[in-house]
């Protein structure tokens, strides 16, 4: 399929994330009907209020039949259910795809669940905000996000190219990866930060927290995430989590060791390690616009 | 000695903070006279160029004869050294202070190498900038800054009032504690979040750092600060490090435990514990209008 003969797609779930990927197809392809689906009643009349879909309808069966694309935009371990609800009324030759953190698990849900008729391809859109629902969605939340399209070795190559043109109609840049691949790298740079951060506040006293200065703030920054959200990450991508926290134990013990033994040349190094990767990975996203 | 009767103050080292608190001394006291002093020529030279002080000396000893209050504005390692060449310099009555980020050992360093006659103060406010250099200084620095002084029972009184009128004058919100008080605190809220920054970093591959996004970038700023200086500030305040290190590893060993298990109650408990304890900490900063 090509994206122009695209004419209907369904977002489940009316979040930050669904409903900003409602309204950026909307902005980008004008002719294609946008079908919304959410369960909680309240969404759905906010929803309705602020047109963020076409037509946002009370039962999810009913919201994906005729799309061509299905995007899932509710938290990571609703999807199996959910594939499993709509298995029946997915159109011949549907892409069925969602915008969760974690995708290896997703891969295995979708090839249990769904029928052989229909493609399923992961995506990761990196956007959000520290705001969330449909309130605050944007039509231009994906506007030069990267977006990773999760691929095995089962992937319908048509359905990945329909996707990967959609994403970046959308405004993203697209790389495709394995699901194992793509767990790995967000354990390090998203859900292990979350635990750092998580573990910074907890280890902290309230009343010496109120001497806290910009520093502090903005280490501890993504521990305000939903905690909802943040669970289902953990808990769909454990191994790699478990890895890279102990990873981060080892590294900490070093310094610990360094500090306690005055062993200053050892703390020097150390902080210098840190200081010229960090100064690389700016450099790099500078070259590459990715800061904004 | 009261504000008003200040003649002249020096500064030594005209680093960031030390050339920012020349400035704002300037602007605060138009009548006093700033003598600034800094070990290397280069910098001596752009600090005349951008007369951050009334005059600029070549020589520490001279530059503090007369001064009513001595500033010291370099590592914090370099303190005691300095106290000892200033000490037969020093008028009798001077208040001496610094801007260091760890306070008990520097009193320690005070009370052996500062002759009697003098009035050694802790002094940190927390302000500063990602840039360093004379070349950036300003005179709005200190501007809503929060500012610890800190005093042993040891202390002369009138000085800590003068330096408290001081520091205010100059834009700061003074507290007051003892240097341990304050040794732990900074441990918990400044030193320690660097630490966990650095540790992030060094625990992450530089291939898979390619794909952070704002989340790691953020978590991890801090771990791009001066090596030279937080060795010293570490190097200072070990024990109160050490037992803090300690703390996160045991956070984040409850994390990784839950994680590992699937304990999804246990980690839903510890991501909430976070959240409110950060949402905590954020309505206190709104509320004293503390976050810039």
């Amino acid at each position: 399929m090509i994206l122009k003969d695209l004419k209907q797609i369904t977002v489940i779930g009316l979040g930050l994330l669904g409903s900003s990927a409602s309204l950026a197809v909307l902005r980008s392809f004008p002719k294609i009907k946008v079908s919304g689906y959410t369960h909680r009643v309240a969404t759905r009349r906010k929803a309705r209020q602020l047109s963020v879909a076409t037509e946002i309808f009370d039962d999810m069966a009913l919201s994906v039949s005729n799309s061509d694309i299905v995007i899932l935009a509710t938290p990571i371990r609703t999807f199996e259910g959910i594939f499993e609800e709509i298995a029946p009324a997915l159109a011949k030759g549907c892409i069925v795809t969602d915008v969760g953190s974690t995708k290896a698990p997703v891969h295995r849900w979708a090839a249990k669940r769904l029928p052989k008729t229909v493609h399923y391809v992961g995506s990761h859109p990196i956007a959000g905000s520290e705001k969330r629902g449909v309130e605050f969605a944007r039509d231009d939340l994906f506007y030069r996000a990267a977006c990773i399209i999760t691929t095995t070795k089962n992937t319908n190559h048509s359905a990945v190219r329909t996707l990967k043109n959609f994403w970046s109609e959308l405004g993203c840049t697209v790389t495709l990866m394995s699901p194992q691949k793509h767990d790995k790298i967000f354990a390090d740079i998203s859900h292990l930060p979350h635990v750092a951060a998580t573990a910074l506040i907890n280890a902290s006293d309230k009343e010496t927290m109120k001497f806290a200065g910009r520093g502090f703030i903005d280490t501890s920054r993504i521990a305000s995430g939903p905690a909802n959200i943040w669970t289902d990450v953990l808990m769909t991508n454990t191994t790699n989590i478990d890895r890279g926290i102990g990873r981060i134990i080892r590294e900490l013990t070093k310094l610990q060791k360094a500090i306690k033994g005055k062993n200053e040349k050892q703390i020097q190094k150390l902080l210098e390690q840190a200081r010229a990767k960090r100064a690389a990975l700016i450099r790099d996203k500078i070259n590459k616009k990715e800061l904004i």
